[in-house]
């Protein structure tokens, strides 16, 4: 019921394909059901600061099941979870990126995207998600 | 003058009655008066990037003897507390779903509530801190 | 393929039982397959140093599939994993009290248990185990 | 003149060939020159808490130029780096699994493997740090 090493890359090749296509190269992490890393590749030229923001969006978006995206929405100044980018010792990400992995209606991972643009990341994450 | 396990237990039971009646896994942590977790748990499915913001709710309570709810309205930009969520190492929980527990007037430990909307959870920590 | 919070529950009752008949208070943790946290409970008078060394050592039982007493006697001076210790943020418990929960030869979870002696520790937390 | 993610790939697909061959799952990390991740993998059924631990390798390895086996020889007890471990956020690896990949007489990014005894965690990097 979660992913494996070859789900995370089938994943992980079809967002790095979109990635080369939008010509941004981007950090793409996969992590499984427990939020536990599966895979990481850093694309040749990708932000160094984006190594852990791509893990901690996919973390996030498989521990609370849903788009870092969404989230942020909700987590702005007055909104209903404003203040959550600071618990978990810093591990949850609220800016685009994030997408869980979902298989027959269950979250199964996710995967997390960290590199250009919060629009540009959430395609990328799209991209990989519709692989899985 | 503090909670026991005992109590933690009838707090924490009637938290999770309230949160299975409304359909929504919970994770609920009930802290002592020292702000130390007396108990902590996870219902299935519930979410698992709620675990430690539950704790964190329940400290966050009893640490300035007030629901995470009100010290959020406090805590927004602009607002007399903005920032306090990145004091005490991130341990501080600005939105809703921590609640003191009272006993004769007197703050005696907290409950935190975390897996829903803020509206959920603080309406489960509610159910709960009525037990006590 | 995982324990459950009923699990959890069955489990720590098993383990306050026989903390009770040696006359040890204790806290006692329990971990799901993806090392996260289920439940927690502290019985009265039991060490508030031992909460967080209670779930790190579930964490470290399940994360490495080994109770923490076998790993800790890999991990002294000279031994091969020497320093594993300080790794994962210092989450990685390296003395008695931590066991992994197996179902079917598959590690399911782990306990871990903190309040006494790695001893008593250790056998508190076997008599969890057991009750899987 | 550091390790690009197709050099990253051709270390850790030689690595993995050699776990599978030995029958040990592995964590399996990449990092560059800098010091910054360029790849990781989880084979299935590795452990989770050697996540973490293979990227602390690979940084370590790369950090000091020298495999963790050796840093690991001098920082016992009354050697001349005791401590060392607990330096730089803990990330510091004083264990066997992680060793420099070298081009031309030149440090350009380290292995780290974690999964196995400290023995089995270096000869996978060896056969790894071979295919560059």
């Amino acid at each position: 019921m979660s992913v494996n090493l070859e789900d995370a890359r089938r994943v992980t090749t079809a967002a790095e394909a979109f990635a080369t296509e939008i010509g941004q190269p981007m950090n793409i992490a996969v992590v499984d059901a427990g939020g536990n890393l599966v895979s990481h590749v850093r694309q040749d030229d990708a932000w160094i600061g984006s190594v852990k923001i791509s893990i901690s969006k996919a973390w996030t978006s498989r521990a609370f099941n849903i788009s870092t995206k969404d989230l942020g929405d909700n987590a702005q100044p007055t909104q209903q979870f404003f203040g959550i980018h600071t618990t978990n010792d810093g591990n949850v990400a609220i800016f685009a990126g994030g997408i869980p992995l979902v298989r027959d209606g269950v979250v199964v991972g996710a995967i997390g995207v960290s590199g250009g643009s919060g629009e540009q990341d959430h395609s990328v994450a799209e991209a990989g998600a519709a692989a899985l």
